[in-house]
């Protein structure tokens, strides 16, 4: 299976995610828990990694599976880092409206950038750091408030704190999928053991997540595995598959492609939602959205064409804009 | 000299015409004619060019100088497109409103790109064609109208005569600066003796149309010429003078660069202006305007950095995105 492949399935899966979770709202609000979303999407991520991991076991060979503590315990690491993150979104929250926190979410691409170097030693070419902030710029761009709407006065006028916090949490999030690439190159383990260690975790601490809630909410609506599939229509459960799949699909680029690949097929995504959501729930679409497309596109195109499809200059421009200084300031014979 | 510092010197006095204009005006409104500006500006050309002629004559070797009607007749043409430019625009303005204009105006960067192309057989490479599409995308974000900002439902709704006469204004003005970069290359006379020529027609055509206003006007305010000077203060002198030499800069790129490293002058330069805006007349600051000068940055960045230095990449990054597809999927051995 070809990353890119994979990639662009990633691509529509997330923007369906999108157009699903709107139409799982009845009148703008959800009837069901949202929290219990993403529960049930480690659980059935847990599920298809496990049978995967069964199917595995019977042919040969046998799967390579590392069960020594000392790597299983690393596995929690990416389940606490988003914990905290999400923590930290919180705490952004506090301070700056959804508009500017929006706009903020795309230093992830960046941060990722940068963490991927440092911690995944991975070299990129200037070309490539470039294009990874053209994508940032992008999809900036393409949320840049059109004029007329609302809470646009804000922007940038948000309390220092709501900045820094906005930072660490770009910060945290890149550090989670750094770490996941991290954790699944690590060795040759079979990638549905990895899952299975992941998952196994990621539904324990979302678990833990709804007890807290309901320590929080001081039980009044029950506990939470009580009114687990309240509420819930086919849509919610399309939500929870589909975030189920997209996670899926996420490890198996981590394992075979790269958190670059990730962010690209994520950043992609959330223009085709604007995009399907101008024909879907008719928003108007602005110009800046056309404007983020072309240079998001652009910026694919520079991080992953091949060199030499970008550069091959035919001769004549070859002598172009360098030999500027050279052209000879001729005066004396004609040409 | 060379070709970069002529480029920059070009984008300061192209920024500070800008400037200058603003300030020329008393209460928003000019007290002189403004027809008379560019007019005036032809014969401060003249006169300099004449002056550089003259002296270069005086020196050995004596400045080749082809006279025979044959190539004279050519240099009237840029003057007659621009003079058919100036009532496109007007007729285009008749359709859109002034925004929507400035908008449209962008699409000047890629008929010049194109036009570079087609008439001078200039060969660009991909990453070159790209850069030009981001320049162009640059300067549009840097102009998308901010939220709350007035006139933007107007924005691609105008009749569609409005957009065809866009197009037609933008591919005569890169069609007189690839016409004139042609005049200019295509034979080794004298910078100087090409520029009097040049500016003779030029005044002459600017002294046509002060003419024709006036019998527009039925002579009601006066002949043009008694009226050169009124109102005239001398930051108007200065965007006279300004405008002169920005003309003379630009001719000297022509010859010695081309219409590309043009577009990149006047681009960064409109840039530019908006950033001294913000400072000398207080404008507010937007995002957007913040997203174009990065994106026209790296474009610039794109264009004119030699390609070792974009691509050359670390061993390890060598094996970078297309490597991903080879990834071994083993199982079986560790790591």
């Amino acid at each position: 299976m070809e990353w890119y492949f994979v990639a662009s399935f990633l691509t529509v899966l997330t923007s369906s995610q999108g157009i699903l979770t709107t139409l799982s709202q009845s009148n703008g609000r959800y009837k069901y828990d949202y929290a219990t979303v993403p529960f049930l999407a480690e659980v059935f991520k847990l599920l298809v990694a496990s049978f995967l991991l069964w199917r595995e076991c019977q042919r040969s060979p046998f799967p390579k599976m590392t069960t020594d503590w000392k790597t299983v315990r690393l596995f929690p690491i990416p389940s606490i880092i988003y914990l905290i993150h999400n923590n930290v979104q919180f705490a952004t929250l506090m301070y700056v409206d959804t508009s500017t926190y929006q706009i903020m979410g795309n230093l992830k691409i960046v941060t990722t950038g940068i963490l991927f170097r440092l911690f995944l030693k991975r070299k990129l070419s200037n070309l490539q750091w470039m294009a990874i902030i053209l994508l940032a710029v992008g999809t900036t761009t393409s949320q840049v408030k059109g004029c007329g709407e609302a809470s646009c006065e804000s922007l940038f006028s948000a309390p220092i704190q709501g900045y820094m916090f906005g930072t660490l949490s770009a910060c945290l999030s890149a550090l989670a999928g750094v770490y996941t690439e991290f954790l699944m190159k690590k060795n040759n383990d079979s990638l549905y053991w990895q899952n299975v260690q992941l998952y196994t975790f990621g539904a324990i601490f979302n678990m833990a997540r709804l007890q807290l809630d309901d320590f929080r909410g001081g039980f009044e609506k029950g506990p939470w595995w009580q009114r687990l599939f309240n509420g819930y229509t086919t849509t919610t459960w399309m939500v929870v598959l589909n975030l189920g799949s997209t996670g899926l699909l996420v490890s198996w680029l981590m394992k075979y492609a790269d958190n670059i690949v990730k962010v690209y097929s994520t950043s992609m995504a959330m223009l085709l939602t604007m995009v399907l959501s101008v024909f879907l729930f008719n928003f108007r679409p602005t110009l800046q959205l056309f404007l983020g497309i072309i240079v998001c596109t652009m910026s694919l195109h520079m991080y992953f064409a091949p060199p030499n499809m970008l550069l091959d200059l035919p001769p004549t421009s070859k002598q172009d804009p360098e030999s500027l200084i050279k052209v000879p300031d001729d005066r004396g014979t004609d040409s």
